[in-house]
């Protein structure tokens, strides 16, 4: 038996054949689904949905009552992955002798907390449908709760403290995590649309915080350490956007701040990336009008997918930053950028399945990013249904 | 510009972030697509389909007809992701001085071959509702195909060319490459279920043989090899088959050769791996009497994924084993194993979505591997649709 407390705790496994780690939520099949069963969109959604546990006002899961928000709207996940508190995991194998368990069967505890953020008190909304002033309280919420997250000892903490934001609203109570759970990363993500798992159309995204450094930062990190160390310390990112910018053919959007292109490795059919053009650490490093800069290139991005097959465009989304808490270095190689992973590959019903080859062997596309990025470069006018509503 | 003859080969791009590579298939999106469109499952179908391109008898979509298959039939994807025959890619960027491309922007081309290998010839089976006897062909036809793909200096050809199977049926003409053409690694999959993309629920499978070692076998070759260096030259999965044995709780089945598991490191909700018992390298290197073993082990895990939630269960599959070509160490390192990714988490019509945390940050999954085993060893008896058809 492996101990029995991994049956109720948050925990990560290591899979020796691949080399890497996964995370396990035992308590968590008890969330609500609310979600499409694979079916077709919803059309026609009303501004507020009475059923909805995250329009104003509305009672959640647990009981309580959403405020009656007008911009965002923050609060503890009702069925997060990972817990603040839990017991602590000591894996049985130190103590005994049995070998093979300690190399085969690893884990470890993961504590964490969970949040879900709304963009808009509208139900009916999506980021395509909110101008870059609108998606400007997104960006300074979620510069908020990073900033309320930062290790004392992390040198981003100093920056934060000093924001032009922190003045203006503290985050609430509930936001802070006590000192003693100080937490490594914060995983900001949206999944948007039924193809991508979403179980609720109101506009929101998740923050996951854990107490380790999770798969896909990390092996940037690695990555970008070692590009670092072996080219005089120029960032990985920094010279992927000078040398975009050289060529052009990859570039969907971009502005004074930031670039949007179909990276040259992209996986997923119209996968996009927007970089920052300077270095930047993490959100507590933009200034205001570089994060005003983000929101527009938000609202190109989401604008252009909604419009490239006149539907709204299902995509996961997420930002890679700095890490809470690291050491000064692993901070200074961090680079901001948001990625973007849409499924849909022909049409507003046809998507790429990332499926037999690509999960047994190796991710394969169809339509180069080239092509990708030239058909969302075209579709930068108003948005399809701005003179359909 | 990247050289414009990657708009129309096939080829890897090499993503410096995350350290990994991916396969790109330019001329692959004029394929036709029969799949669902994120509809529910299919459930009664005719034994035979005229209009179905895999049904014996009919017209594929280059034109050729099927023949009057009885068991297994197999031919050249029409749609195939790779070719056997393209033009050579050298990078542009290695007669010049831009250092920036040849760092960020790397790519090597691919060349192979796809087959589509039929089960059955009756349009509505699938694997559960075939006995181990009917699933034998199949497992002869793929170590034929193996058998026929080995470079002459891969250790296992000579074992090949000794197996009872060779002298019984030489495989088709068409499957045998040209010398010249010697391919690297082989990749035996099948999707199943509209979920997993499956474009025609005649039951069939897929085989992609690339003159590249793809990212998954490499990566396990990686740790496979690693892990023998330092354990006096163990097998990782001959030692993990064996603490599973004495484990116990993940097993779902097993049987003289081979072993069922829901690993530690499972992903999917109700993944499962069949690992042979002792050291084998590839489908060749199976007795007649192994191959029977390995059938009803497929048999088990499929039949038991369709009572579980008495619907025609999705998943993704595929067999890792020793590459076509490589060192003899290479080889010897090997170890024959089956994955199966399955989607759905709590009933036919609810999955698991592997979208945002999992692509951006880490894989998470709800239950415990060691719950999944319990329930699946639980769905051992008779196919529960046997008595309603
Ligand atoms: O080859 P098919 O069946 O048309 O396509 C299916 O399997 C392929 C290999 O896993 C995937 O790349 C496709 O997205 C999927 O729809
Ligand atoms: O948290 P939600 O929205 O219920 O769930 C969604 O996002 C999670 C994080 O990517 C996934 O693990 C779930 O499979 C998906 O359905």
């Amino acid at each position: 038996m492996p101990d029995k407390i991994l049956d109720d705790i948050s925990h990560r496994r290591y899979n020796p054949l691949r080399g890497s780690w996964l995370l396990v939520s035992p308590h968590r099949t008890k969330r609500p689904w609310q979600g499409q069963q694979e079916g077709p969109g919803v059309n026609k959604l009303p501004e507020y949905d009475p059923k909805c546990y995250l329009c104003p006002r509305n009672p959640r899961a647990q009981g309580d009552n959403n405020p009656d928000y007008k911009e965002t709207f923050v609060f503890v996940n009702d069925y997060s992955a990972v817990k603040e508190v839990q017991q602590d995991y000591k894996p049985e194998s130190e103590d005994s002798s049995d070998d093979l368990s300690s190399l085969l069967l690893r884990a470890e505890g993961v504590k964490g907390k969970c949040f879900v953020l709304t963009f808009s008190p509208k139900h009916h909304l999506t980021l395509a449908d909110m101008p870059a002033k609108e998606t400007l309280p997104i960006i300074e919420t979620w510069t908020r709760i990073y900033a309320a997250h930062l290790a004392p000892t992390n040198p981003l903490a100093e920056i934060a403290a000093k924001s032009d934001l922190m003045g203006r609203e503290a985050p609430p109570e509930s936001l802070v995590p006590a000192p003693t759970q100080q937490l490594r990363y914060m995983q900001i993500f949206e999944n948007k649309g039924a193809a991508m798992g979403c179980s609720n159309p109101h506009p929101h995204c998740q923050i996951w915080t854990t107490s380790t450094l999770p798969e896909e930062p990390a092996a940037e990190a690695v990555q970008m350490a070692k590009y670092r160390a072996e080219h005089g310390g120029r960032h990985l990112l920094q010279d992927y956007v000078k040398l975009e910018m050289e060529k052009g053919e990859r570039i969907v959007y971009q502005n004074a701040f930031f670039l949007v292109v179909c990276p040259w490795w992209a996986v997923w059919p119209f996968e996009v990336m927007i970089i920052a053009k300077r270095h930047v650490r993490a959100l507590v490093d933009l200034t205001e009008q570089e994060r005003f800069y983000f929101a527009e290139a938000i609202q190109e991005v989401t604008r252009r997918y909604d419009n490239l097959f006149e539907t709204s465009f299902p995509y996961s989304s997420g930002i890679h930053q700095a890490p809470l808490d690291g050491t000064d270095e692993e901070v200074e190689n961090s680079y901001f950028h948001m990625h973007f992973y849409p499924p849909l590959l022909r049409s507003a019903t046809v998507r790429k399945f990332l499926v037999g080859y690509e999960l047994l062997a190796e991710p394969q596309r169809d339509i180069t990013p080239e092509q990708a990025a030239a058909r969302l470069r075209d579709c930068g006018g108003e948005l399809y249904r701005k003179n359909l509503q």
